[in-house]
């Protein structure tokens, strides 16, 4: 697996995988069926049509409904089987229970895609589930492709179509999609004023078919799309939608507002991981290593998507601020800072130009403040010199309206000026400025504009984000050398075969050896006899940990003794260590106790994996202790990951400082964290029926001397929780 | 020094401070003199008189410009000097450098207040500077109050009066003052269609003479502003603007929109307290401690301001949302738990009453989702259930308008029945709608609207978090006894005659001691026969520390011997001790060595003041060790604190499980700390010389148990610095 951004957008060969899937009947269809059509102004069922009228859409528009007649001078059928040629896409506002009977029509009619616009399925309760499920199969039984139901359906600007009810976007290059409809109206109502255009718009519903993968894909492939944005309440296929965001976001941008983003906190687990863990830190961890840019809020996403769509990527962090009032200029610097970038510094030939064009009393450092009496010349001039500097790799402009300079003439000159250059520029008017002429003067030249300055730095900052995803070198496939998966089989199969779904930790790290995993070497003892003479093989101090299929956390069951020197300390421990866990577990099976050699030093950290429901296994990676315990400080990734993924996983820990070597210790062997969590990795990706696992601690050593896995849980999947 | 909210605006009696300072004059004044004048429609001296014109203002106009004529059918007079009575304000649009004597002109004409527009002045260089100096000085002799120079001055929707040349704002009960004019004319434009409104609008300028705290005083004890909002930049009195901002929270909302939020990085810094602190740490220790609710952008900082000046605190932490769409009902849930509330869990009698009411297709938890058919008979009857509920505090309603539902009657039904009930009410239709219809519904009946779900939830945090502001108890006056204010003070002499800034251990060690924090005693010993004669004196095992008053780090220099178990093991680590010492600092003077009983157990923790140049002392709380070092894991107040304030502190700092007694470890002595926090508090308060110290480590036994300083550093201001 890699995470190498491809070239190419997927399907934009000749032959689009999409159009054999009939996507584009919902986009392009030859004619559409309204069926449901009303002459009632309040119903649906006319404003569907009467959109479809003013869209502009060139092909046949054929009202269906009983009472036959005309709507808005469409004639209008009795049935889908009496529309004439050419109609391929389906409208449907009828009853919940009415819908299979006519979906199986419009099969007949040799319809090939539906929208079923009605509500009352699968979101009001199982009757209405069982519903659902039957004009799904009905659609499969056809060969139709089946959108919704509960969803208003496809406006498309470039077709142009529209077969909702609500008003339409500017046109544009984003492509949107929804998993709820009433976002939809919401964000054309606020993008009209700013003139944020969008190529297509897709409210999804219940998904009954087509899903948000689907339209991904679609939209990727689609020439008139440069940005993707979603609303997403949840994946359906978490592995397919992570495997093509990832191929996606190697050219075109994804940005995403994904609600929900708390945990039940109710989930049964028996690991640190598991803890730690849940599925808002998967969607998190698969976002980030798809490339997706998340939004966290609607204007966010819109902000976002506006500055992808428009301009070209920064290629480094450094940027300038123009401004002509002190004020607006600081909230732009606090909020680049806050967005990950920095002021660049100007070089010396910017600095001297701009002091020979400006009055003294300007400030020609970066934020340059031209002050009031800038003009059109002014900002042309200093946005020229500020995009031509090697070290600004983008330009926030900032320009507050006032009765002393007329503003549009400012903002072409703004325009003009960011047109000559390939990087990007953001303004901010320090105001709403929706639907105003000012606006339409940003909007000619391509300028993106926000209502505040922060937005505007904060735009720069996605840009930047994603332009540092474009910028990520190719990782090479990992090519782990001894692993030796027959024998990892051959351990889960015993555990299996004895009824267990718990490994002891002697299994446990067998499993970790056959991948590679360096474990530290333990013997079992069933006596204090054998115990002795194991220690004495080994050399001491040694270590005595309790061995029971039913004991877990052994420290807390008092089954653990440490840092044994001689005989007779092993002999009492041997005592100590098994009455103690009966003592805790009196129901326990104890098969003896293992011993191995006593490790000091060293760097404890933790690894960990997980399954999530819908992305697989969600790796773990943090120091030991305290900072897993008490702080939760640790980090995500989806598996199988690359090299460049874990480590990226180390740095984003806030302990990564002790690990490069803190007040004058020695750096950790960072290779060998990797090379585990790689393996580990690898483990659970062969095995899949691993339900969670920890190495707890991984003892790391300095740089070149490896690491060593002290202690190892890992917990297998019921067979009946696999059918689930 | 007590956190109580007083009951009453300050000023709020008969005879109002400020009046006597004269602030009045600039919102009330009998007639208005504007120098520089101009007939030409396109210069600011034409602007203001037509903005004076149109506001309403009800007193005398008086343009006034050399050429004498007409303005705006107004009178032009040649100079202030002709005008007549009545007059009290003048606004200055005159040449930068013909300033002081139209002030010295204002003077002679018994003009009480003046607002300097023209910029040119500090802003831009030494030259400008003077010349503003030489104006205050002006208006000093004359007894005129000053704001400005570079400012838009004043507009006031109450007298109404309105100096400035920008539009004037809705009319309102917000107060507004800012030290950038652009940001006012900025949040004018951005306010209006949404129906913010203001009672004063004040841009201050470089605040040659009237400063933000003067203006907080004045809109404190203003019966027309109900909530306080500001744009800062700085403060120019740290204490005097804490105390007053203190006050004025008790009974009124301040939202401050503070900028600059990065540090310089370049302070020379001798202590851990040191590095950690800083302006922007000052700037929000301070601001929490007065109550003053801080907004990360200006969107928030009128989203807040809005919520505060029209809605009721809410009482609690539990929130209802009520919907007729689940996608910005998901949006606003996401956005409560950011904002720090949660979703209250409904009465049994309120789902019952709602399951009555409407079709069982609704989703009736919370959030409550009316779906889409929900009308305003709907929207009226679920909002009074959930206003009715005792579990709810507050409500988010959301109504995404459609085709089918009149918006306008359901707005007007969210209004009615908010106006019925004590608890607030925040909407949002998904969409700016600034300007329209929907908003003027809304606004009719005090409700706020937000374009989204998200900033609707925002402002319900910001209200809850004033709430709680309002809802703390008094914190009684602490009664610190065992104070001996003497002893310190003779300890700090003794240390400035010597010649020196640092202190060394021991006299650290005494100072500490005075104040009555628990410190562990010392021998001092000069030879290797007198430290073992201390350690037999104080029992093994000990630890050897060098003293020298020019090592601070004396771990770093090798100047620490711990654990040392006998005669034998103190001799060696005497002469260890020292030469390690010189070797690092082979011009050290060396005292001595210290000797103290080795101490194991505790958790250490570290308490330490700083001086910031503008709030005073900054207080530090933090556990040792890596949380403090690698993860910067501290809290800071502004001393002097209160118990309450210090129990703030510690539960701020993530560690703070820790103390609370985790995985089976006791709880720390919490009391201990808060203890010592508020004797060092004090220390520093009767101290402002002291420029920094640390407590480090403080080892805090168990509750009940106490803490003990094991080391201390303290650091005096040098006389010089003092000076400046």
């Amino acid at each position: 697996m890699s995470t190498a951004p491809a070239n190419k957008v997927p399907g934009s060969g000749d032959t689009l995988p999409t159009r054999q899937k009939g996507l584009d009947y919902f986009f392009s269809p030859s004619g559409v069926a309204i069926i449901g059509a009303s002459r009632d102004q309040h119903k649906l069922g006319f404003g569907v049509v009467r959109n479809l009228r003013d869209c502009g859409y060139q092909g046949g528009i054929y009202p269906v409904n009983p009472r036959g007649g005309e709507i808005l001078g469409y004639t209008c059928y009795p049935s889908i089987l009496d529309v004439p040629d050419p109609v391929e896409l389906a409208v449907l506002i009828v009853p919940v229970a009415a819908t299979p009977g006519v979906m199986a029509a419009c099969g007949e009619r040799g319809i090939r895609a539906a929208i079923v616009v009605s509500g009352g399925f699968r979101e009001s309760g199982p009757e209405g589930a069982q519903i659902e499920a039957e004009v799904a199969s009905v659609a499969h039984r056809y060969g139709m492709r089946l959108m919704g139901p509960n969803c208003i359906g496809v406006i498309d600007t470039t077709t142009p179509l529209d077969t909702s009810f609500v008003a339409m976007p500017q046109p544009g290059n984003i492509g949107f999609f929804s998993q709820s409809g009433a976002i939809c109206g919401g964000l054309i109502n606020w993008t009209r004023g700013r003139r944020i255009g969008f190529s297509r718009f897709v409210s999804l519903g219940n998904q009954a078919d087509v899903n948000e993968t689907d339209i991904l894909e679609f939209l990727a492939a689609d020439d008139h799309t440069k940005v993707i944005a979603a609303y997403l309440e949840g994946v359906s296929d978490g592995a397919r939608f992570s495997n093509v965001a990832r191929r996606v976001s190697a050219s075109k941008p994804i940005v995403v507002l994904k609600v929900g983003g708390t945990e039940d906190g109710t989930r049964a687990v028996s690991s640190h991981t598991g803890a730690l863990a849940g599925s808002e830190k998967a969607y998190q961890a698969a976002f980030t290593q798809a490339g997706i840019i998340r939004a966290g809020a609607v204007e966010e996403l819109l902000d976002w998507c506006y500055a992808l769509s428009s301009q070209p990527l920064p290629a480094g962090d450094g940027m300038a601020v123009l401004t002509n009032a002190g004020g607006p200029g600081v909230l732009a610097v606090d909020a680049l800072q806050r967005a990950g970038l920095h002021l660049a510094s100007l070089e010396v030939s910017t600095l001297a130009a701009l002091r020979t064009r400006f009055p003294p009393e300007c400030a020609l450092h970066n934020p340059v403040d031209l002050l009031a009496a800038a003009d059109a010349g002014g900002y042309a001039d200093a946005l020229a010199l500020l995009l031509a500097d090697r070290n600004v790799s983008g330009v926030v402009v900032l320009h507050v309206p006032h009765v002393l300079v007329d503003a549009p003439r400012v903002l072409e000159a703004i325009g003009r000026t960011a047109q000559a250059q390939h990087k990007p520029v953001v303004a901010s008017l320090f105001g709403d400025y929706a639907g105003t002429p000012e606006l339409d003067v940003l909007h000619r030249f391509g300028v993106p504009h926000f209502p505040s300055p922060e937005r505007a730095s904060g735009a720069l900052g996605a840009l930047r984000r994603y332009g540092r995803w474009r910028q990520k070198p190719a990782a090479a496939a990992e090519d782990l050398q001894t692993v030796d998966r027959d024998s990892a089989a051959a351990i889960i199969r015993e555990v299996r075969l004895s009824g267990r779904l718990k490994l002891m930790e002697a299994e446990a790290r067998s499993l970790l050896a056959a991948y590679g995993v360096p474990v530290l070497a333990g013997e079992m003892a069933g006596t204090a006899e054998e115990a002795v003479a194991a220690a004495e093989r080994m050399g001491f101090p040694v270590v005595l940990k309790i061995a029971s299929p039913d004991i877990l956390h052994k420290t807390d069951a008092g089954g653990v003794a440490l840092n044994l020197r001689d005989a007779r300390a092993v002999k009492r421990a041997f005592r100590e260590v098994t009455s103690r866990s009966l003592g805790t577990f009196p129901e326990a099976v104890i098969c003896g106790v293992q011993v191995q050699a006593m490790l000091s030093g060293g760097q404890e950290t933790i690894i960990g994996a997980t399954r999530d429901a819908q992305f697989g296994h969600l790796l773990m990676f943090g120091l030991g202790g305290i900072f897993v315990e008490v702080l939760g400080d640790v980090s995500f990734r989806v598996a199988p990951v690359s090299r460049p993924e874990v480590m990226e996983m180390m740095r984003e820990t806030r302990a990564f400082r002790l690990l490069q070597g803190f007040r004058g210790q020695p750096a950790a062997d960072l290779d060998a964290i990797a090379d585990c969590l790689l393996r580990v990795s690898r483990l659970v990706t062969d095995f899949p029926e691993i339900e969670e696992m920890d190495i707890n601690p991984l003892a790391v050593r300095g740089a070149g001397e490896g690491a060593i896995a002290l202690d190892a849980r890992v917990i297998l999947r019921s067979s009946e929780a696999a059918l689930r």
